[in-house]
């Protein structure tokens, strides 16, 4: 029997058990040191505590001490870690699997480097192994684990160098509704992807912008969200030129905005920070979680200061993402510049 | 005092009175023939009784028999019908208009005309009138009316073909609330709102799909939706370069397809569809109303198909286009064309 490795059994590394299961994969889950009392809990109910949901049969759970016996004879690692987890999985996993053995990482962002650049998870694991032949990929696109695991339709894509071995991992996953289109456009895919989570932030201060007005329990604001969520869509396509990914990948930036803004952390982060609650006082609200949303804000950030100073882009063509900047890192109240989103097209 | 005359008491219409009254007109509302009971309403009792919103004091309700009077000494006509009302529009309301004085429509939509090609309304309308100068123009973007009659934040785009006309009605119509951007490219901003109505009914039917899989009341299905949503992003792209207009309107189309799929009887009409109802039992259980998503994928689709025959496009590149067409002029039922969506991008 084939066998597919999962390493990390947060949410959505578990979560592809499902469609490897259905494939017809021995699949082995393994939690990081972060995931005993899941990996435990797996071991004597084979139900997934956090996701809620009974694991396929063919889920064989594994703690981080038996790491290697469940890398032996895989035929794919997928990493589940989340983007807080990539340094962990560049150091204590990548070093263990044979050269040739593919990686795809469900893992999405970008990392900014000591010269300002942004780069992919793909590439950031790279430079880390110099001179080893790892084929990394990344999956991007909208799809949250839930609905995954209850096998709803799902549309994503696989990034990676190498044709050949994205139609491979294509063939291993692709099922009745997990449907993978395939990119080797890794900065877009990715750019795209990470950058939705910043803008599904701005979107959700509409919310509460409205509830302060006109009182919690309003109904949602649909003219206001919908006004960010374009102006989202046109600095998104605008960042994708300026980092170097295609312009088509806001096919994927777009869904997955649409699916990012419906529910998590980062539309409670944006309630409350629309509510008039200033950053801090919204994360203490939050007990203090780190959000990939505010960190990829702020990665993002960092670069275009870097890249304004150098004269090569103008912090004005992103408003939206310089008001989130200074909401999270100069504790501005939020005040979304709705004026500077009107544009002329004579 | 300046005059703002709006024609057409429905919803839209009518909510175009708040920005007008905020920037100080006095604002005269013509019901249609349709709007008998409206007028009736609002003159007795100053509330529009669909919108169930008190009118700002400033409007002044007309019967259409006093559409003269209400359009004596105006300095703009709003023409407040649904794109069912445009052929009446034109031939009872444009002949009475002097030259010079500007209309904008908030009619959203196409019309194919009988050689094949798609217009807007402000070009059908002035086919209507050889040798008349009426600078017509039209309202695109994601605004529904009760919000903006709740002056809630709502950004708009103003199109037509005079750059001074257009920043003219911008000044009249603008406030801290109601934000406006101008296109000249007029083609492209009706073309992404007309389309994003036809798309919205479709990300709808991933959610009829769900029920009908998980039983009713199952929470929403936000990856099937992503899917959906992403690939109408994709079709709306290459529309949009199909038919003429700039591809940046996608900004527009996205964000109105956002505003588009959270209501009203185009997401009902998918839901049903999605349910398993046929296209008949579906448009019976909504009271055989006429839907303007309805009317304008079936002139899409009819224009594409004779596109094709011209072997200009090809319609394998909208499979969800060709799907909704399949499914509102072919009897055929929901059956999402998952793997059509998949792109390899190398």
């Amino acid at each position: 029997m084939s066998v597919i490795t999962i390493i990390g059994a947060g949410m959505m590394g578990s979560a592809m058990s499902v469609p490897a299961s259905d494939n017809g994969y021995e699949v082995r889950l393994v939690g990081t040191h972060l995931d005993r009392d899941i990996i435990e809990f797996i071991k004597k109910k084979h139900i997934h505590p956090k996701m809620n949901r009974i694991l396929p049969d063919c889920v064989k759970p594994y703690q981080i001490e038996e790491l290697e016996t469940a890398i032996m004879g895989a035929d794919l690692i997928i990493g589940g870690v989340s983007s807080f987890g990539v340094d962990w999985f560049a150091e204590k996993v990548l070093p263990l699997l044979p050269d040739m053995l593919p990686v795809l990482l469900v893992t999405k962002g970008l990392q900014d480097t000591p010269d300002g650049e942004l780069i992919s998870f793909p590439k950031l694991l790279a430079s880390k192994l110099p001179g080893r032949k790892l084929p990394l990929n990344a999956i991007g696109g909208p799809c949250n684990s839930y609905e995954l695991a209850d096998r709803r339709h799902s549309a994503v894509t696989f990034c990676g160098d190498d044709p050949i071995i994205l139609d491979k991992l294509r063939n291993m996953l692709e099922t009745s509704y997990y449907h993978i289109s395939l990119s080797t456009d890794v900065m877009g895919v990715e750019c795209a992807v990470a950058l939705k989570n910043a803008y599904a932030l701005c979107v959700s201060l509409a919310i509460g912008l409205i509830e302060q007005q006109e009182g919690i329990g309003c109904n949602e604001a649909y003219n206001p969200q919908a006004a960010i969520f374009g102006q989202s869509v046109r600095e998104m396509i605008s960042l994708l030129k300026v980092f170097g990914g295609g312009e088509e990948n806001i096919v994927l930036g777009a869904g997955d905005l649409f699916v990012t803004v419906f529910g998590g952390r980062t539309r409670k982060l944006g309630i409350l920070l629309g509510r008039g609650l200033s950053f801090n006082e919204a994360i203490e609200e939050l007990e203090n979680v780190t959000l990939e949303s505010v960190v990829i804000a702020a990665r993002i950030s960092k670069v275009l200061h870097k890249l304004e100073e150098a004269g090569k882009v103008s912090m004005n063509e992103f408003p939206l993402m310089s008001h989130l900047d200074a909401i999270i890192n100069k504790s501005s109240k939020v005040d979304i510049p709705w004026q500077s989103f009107e544009t002329k097209m004579f």
